[in-house]
């Protein structure tokens, strides 16, 4: 009674409500690992609640790993999670150093096993192909192709599609930016959208402040430019951490900062909005630009799309990123940029990396967005990977060794997994390629090969009797090496 | 009788011989400007041969530059050409300075104006849409799209799509190249080729030997990565001047020579094979990379593909870089690399610039090579460029002040066209583009704004009135200079 009277002053949805009772009496060895629950029929009469509800408790109570749907059983209370807890993360010497990138090797090692199709794809973060809208993709690929006749084949040079800019405009104000289609310039995917921002605030030598753990993709980046990574320690819930970045930004002197505040990879931390203010200011107070790589935000786990530091940009000092190839079709190679008061130089230097974005992918997805019901679309992937997540996470915690750490990202599709002091992630990758399974070691995601006991774990693969026992595997290969 | 038989000794075909017969009808005055040729019945008697003969010996008679067709009428004699000369090239200080390069603001001009649809597009190297066989290439687009299902969606990571690069390999087999597909890399266009070839063997502030003129993207790329050129010296007819690099070569410290031998652009020089060889072999003595640029290679006005520059290369010191742009669909953004010994290096830094190229444009592509008639639209393109190229040649002789030189390009389409001294090309764009009609001024083909009284006029646009008029008033515009 107690409960259910402050649950609904919280005014959860009702089907929340079931759920933490049924949650309580599992927690509280009421309901035993093992057990057959309640039918959904009798919750629904226990609760007075409809059907309906009481198969969305269930759903919530299989997404946070608590029971198991069995075929023509029901449900039963899974075997007992360990306990979850975020991981301890190591922090780096980080604000005090500054260092020499040199990831490239790695990159390369991962994306080739990436290309075998009999490997198990938890390595590259790819979304889910079956979960793709190919068919209305497709669809819109022949319309526009047909409809644009001779300028379907033509350049689209810089900023490119002015339908697309409009449609990715549209977007990011529900995320509290409001931009202008002139503001923005297409890109071949936020790999050509990072590498631009970073060429146009900096110079071989200059000091770039990085997440750590950081996206393997800009440590890349950063190396192949000759530039040095300053690592900012990095809350796998709350992103980096803004005091270590203030002492950093005081001891030296930091060309750009490059964040990915909604769901960064590899934690999936989101960063508070008051934060994303404070550091778009504190970046702003010393004229530093941010380099805001967002291309997770739409495939939040929660109901609310998380805010764009590029909000809280009054002085053009952010350079947004975003693209659509964690959540539309990576293969089409289109993203963007917002930057702000560095266009011109953005623009420029577009024309000597690519020359223009390819016209067809563009005006396809700017056809699929204003007719193709994207939003529909990103609501079931957006439940799709939440529950995947929570259930790969599961799995991994019951799998691999006393003591591993599995990240409780927020949005997006990567497990950060911390194992135990001693287990060797570039060790472990080796072997797992040995079993065929791919996945991306820690060393891949610091300037400095730290994270020597960490791996980074794909969920972009629906949940399978194979995944399940690659898992499994991995925990094996962990375990033995201790 | 003389001239028949040492024409019959050399071979030539039976329509050249007529066409060569009544060439020296036209320029020894018998028929004289204006004046109605025979009819092609009569030549077909007078000259024993097929109509089909007599009607080839008239369309290249046409090809030329020396008669006109009218409508219902028959051919008549163009009025007369002035006499052809290879522009006098202005030679640069060349091979004893070394120039940082500026060139960016001005190809973001040429290309803003190109985006304009009312203005008339003389300014970018652009094929002419109409003559793209894009009916057949959407439908290879559509067909893959279906074919693939998810994995036209999916990244396909560097070296990019096996498909394609086979396709790729057939083709350079012809211009005595061979290659192997795993040699190959695919590209975002030749542009991204040219720029990550520049990235793997350059640092900052390192020395590239190019041709003067050079392509404007070319420099622009040397300009955005901090490198210097040394301008080689180029002939408009047999391309860069190997005794004017050997001088470079020992003089400075080069850290790569790149060079466009098929077409060059802006003058359409084509280097002869034996100079390739030479020019290889003079590099790779000193180990010296040589970037190749082949985007015009399959667009030859002669009967032959020309060899590349990379069939001579043994010591895997040539990158060859070619794409789709300029004999497709440039749209597609679909190019390629073959980098010989500096494939990883490419390899990895192209998941720095875009990560992958874009899937289905690749595959769509290798779908037309493979069965779309390539080689057939290729013929009716070559042919097309060739009469293009001389006929707006003609009229630019015709329409611009005397003195005004005009290059004979033996592939591609673009115009090289000199000037005389004192008219200002960056003036004359300025005020032709208030009569809507867009040029590529000279000094954008030079790393220090030399070649002030040239342009480069692009012959991507089919004969019209409106395209003839339009170079009427540029002439009229240049002689308002003077």
């Amino acid at each position: 009674m107690t409960s259910s009277s402050s649950a609904s002053a919280s005014s959860l949805p009702l089907y929340q409500e079931v759920a933490d009772k049924l949650a309580r009496l599992i927690q509280g060895g009421v309901l035993r690992p093992g057990e057959k629950i309640p039918s959904l029929r009798k919750v629904s009469g226990q609760y007075g609640v409809s059907l309906t509800t009481a198969i969305q408790a269930f759903i919530q109570l299989e997404d946070r790993g608590l029971v198991e749907g069995r075929p023509k059983s029901g449900f039963f209370v899974r075997v007992q999670p360990k306990p979850i807890k975020e991981p301890a993360f190591q922090r780096q010497p980080a604000a005090s150093s500054i260092t020499q990138v040199s990831v490239g090797g790695l990159q390369s090692r991962l994306f080739d096993a990436a290309m075998v199709p009999r490997i198990l794809p938890l390595g590259g973060a790819v979304p889910v192909p079956e979960l793709l809208p190919m068919v209305k993709l497709n669809r819109s690929l022949a319309a526009v192709a047909r409809r644009q006749g001779k300028s379907g084949v033509a350049y689209d040079m810089p900023p490119g599609s002015e339908v697309l800019r409009r449609e990715i405009v549209k977007r990011t104000l529900n995320a509290g930016a409001t931009l202008l289609p002139q503001e923005v310039i297409t890109t071949c995917g936020a790999t050509e959208a990072l590498m631009l921002c970073l060429r146009a605030v900096t110079q071989p030598g200059s000091v770039v402040a990085v997440e750590s753990p950081a996206y393997f993709g800009a440590l890349h980046a950063l190396e192949e430019l000759g530039l040095r990574a300053v690592e900012i320690p990095t809350d796998p819930e709350h992103g980096m951490d803004l005091d270590a970045l203030e002492v950093a930004l005081t001891q030296h002197d930091i060309s750009a900062c490059l964040v990915v505040p909604n769901f960064s990879n590899p934690t999936g931390s989101l960063m508070p909005d008051a934060h994303k203010r404070s550091l778009v200011q504190m970046l702003a107070e010393r004229e530093v630009p941010l380099i805001e790589d967002d291309v997770f935000g739409e495939l939040h786990h929660g109901p609310h799309r998380p805010h764009l530091a590029k909000s809280y940009d009054e002085k053009g000092l952010v350079m947004l990123c975003g693209s659509f190839s964690k959540s539309l079709a990576p293969g089409y190679r289109v993203g963007w940029v917002a930057p702000g008061r560095y266009y011109d130089r953005i623009k420029a230097l577009k024309l000597t990396t690519t020359l223009a974005t390819p016209t067809l992918p563009e005006l396809a997805i700017a056809d699929f967005l204003a007719n193709g019901g994207y939003d529909h679309y990103l609501r079931s992937a957006r439940a799709f990977y939440a529950a995947n997540t929570k259930r790969v996470g599961q799995a991994i915690r019951l799998a691999f060794p006393e003591g591993t750490q599995v990240s409780q990202p927020q949005g997006g599709f990567v497990l950060w997994v911390e194992m135990p002091t001693g287990v060797d992630a570039l060790r472990l990758q080796d072997e797992a390629l040995a079993h065929e399974i791919n996945i991306a070691p820690g060393p891949m995601f610091s300037a400095n090969q730290g994270y020597r006991n960490c791996v980074r774990i794909s969920c972009g693969v629906p949940w399978t009797e194979r995944l399940h026992h690659a898992l499994q595997t991995l925990g094996k290969l962990a375990a033995r090496q201790m």
